[in-house]
């Protein structure tokens, strides 16, 4: 599974660029043109860098798992499912994110994405942590401390998924500020055996 | 043949997320325009658990070869080529499945889609059945009950493919069930060699 | 180097994809729409198979190959560079090949793709012969058979080429046939070293 | 880390083909129309021969690294931000280019995406020099002669890009340059490593 998997994120990662459109010639300044696009260049940042984490994350879990069942190759395409769906969601945020009402669905569905990718992530830790599937480089303590940053990960998600209904570009930030957290949060172990 | 296999059912399955339109600022409300495309998002999650899952299969088989011949190159190309067709039929189901006889026939084209990758799966397990060149983790067995889930595959998706001549949106129900019959039925010794 | 080659060829032939468009629903008829567009079909199918077998001699030199060096590497990304523009020159012939001499045109620039990955190649078996750095499993006598059938590519897709100043869809079929003879004609130590 | 980096470059190579534009039917000659093409044509073949070169530097450089920490992780991924972000400078660059100050606009911002890769990708080897993750295979000489190859890259895009606000065409000409000569001026030890 490890393979396909690691094939479907660095897929989803790359299709990102298709939210930076090149502007028409006929629409006039460049500069200004390129300007109006911040939000998203903004996004497009964001889903890089959460995709990249969630992929370390992931692969190191994989990684520990010595038997799989049914249930895991099942949570496995959930959790891919999201993951590939990023790319479409990034882009309806950041071309709806400012047109009010409308803005507001469009990031929310963006947070609401990550938080679906979030909880199947949850819901395979808990598995594996339910179930004698791991090799003997799996300790239980890593996996509760993975699980923990999960829970950390779904409550910032959902507080954004909120907060997009009041304002969708602090929605954004939040979602920015979280890939950061993960960046520089993740577990040393894990980030030696990924290497 | 198989990193590269790997290759084309990770890509083909990524390719799905451009049948998620993002909807022209132009069109109004964007959540009348979102719910307008269920089509679309019902397709989407179907063809990919469904390629997901013809990669489990897929790979499992692969790795019990032990020296290919020409044929089965031949017939591996062949399958493959169905996989990567199917963004492109899940497209064409989901844009016109309403349009009367059009969206008949355009559900017709998607079932018909799934029975050629049966087939020709099914091609694959007796080219391997009837010619030794299997290693020594494959046995009989196992690769009798992979041929009979693949004949109740062909025979699903050609009940779908007669089932979308009158009842377009049945038939891509059929295609789900199967593809939820394959997540929860696939055999316990393939899921563990696969992880 | 394989690894990566291994993952464009992939991405490559999973491209050819886009070559098949879903008509617009503003069109009329879906049937005659998709009728219409048989040379896509026909020119997906041929570049589909003409790239995977393709990949499988490359994959296979690449096998033999113990040590690289500077020129090797230019050659390669040189081969490389022809087989990413495959999905492009092929959806200019599938687009234009009825179109007077700008029909003749686009097919012959399709031929010509061929031709310059075939000559690549070449030159990458002609490199690996003239110096030393095949590991233990290569043996002259496979290079110089390799050789044999690069030299057959060559001449049949200059004759394409030629073909299609005249007759379009007859260097098309050329196309077809070279693939087909390419799928039944590798020889069985690449095969086995493949798989 | 280097399968998932293996991936996105070999992607993001491989979009560098939606660059090269199908001309529609209704523009007239297709002769013409391919010849006006010509800027995107020499962007596509100097974007994939740089990333090209860019991956074989990169792929040889974490082949060295012994064991990741939370800095590397992040360098990495801010390098695969920059490669994934070509094909869309590419474009950008190629269809603006010669639009007055915003074709200068468009070939700077082309220019600048080298500057950053290359910026992080000293990043990358002084983090490397600076602590003591490299395994065995890695000399202190090698990496510094990546480095002095690095500064020569970050200078002559600085270069570029300074001369794309007077002639584009001629900033695109010295990063054409410049993938040759990293082409032809790869270390031999790193392509040995790579094959």
């Amino acid at each position: 599974m490890e393979a396909f998997s690691d094939g479907v994120f660095a897929v989803a990662i790359t299709l990102l660029v298709f939210n930076l459109k090149v502007p028409d010639m006929s629409s006039g300044h460049l500069g200004r043109e390129l300007g109006h696009q911040w939000p998203s260049y903004l996004a497009y940042v964001i889903s890089f860098f959460s995709i990249g984490i969630c992929w370390v994350n992931h692969h190191s879990i994989l990684d520990r798992v010595a038997m799989a069942d049914r249930e895991l190759l099942f949570i496995n395409l959930g959790l891919l499912l999201g993951i590939v769906s990023i790319p479409f969601t990034t882009s309806l945020g950041a071309v709806w994110y400012k047109d009010g009402n409308d803005g507001k669905l469009a990031v929310g569905i963006y947070c609401l994405n990550w938080v679906y990718v979030s909880l199947t992530y949850m819901v395979l830790i808990r598995h594996l942590m339910g179930h004698a599937h791991l090799s003997a480089n799996a300790t239980g303590v890593t996996l509760q401390s993975l699980q923990r940053k999960g829970f950390i990960g779904i409550s910032a998600y959902a507080i954004a998924t909120v907060l997009s209904l009041f304002l969708p570009v602090l929605a954004f930030l939040v979602c920015l500020i979280l890939a950061m957290y993960y960046v520089f949060g993740v577990e040393d172990e894990v980030i030696r055996e990924v290497a």
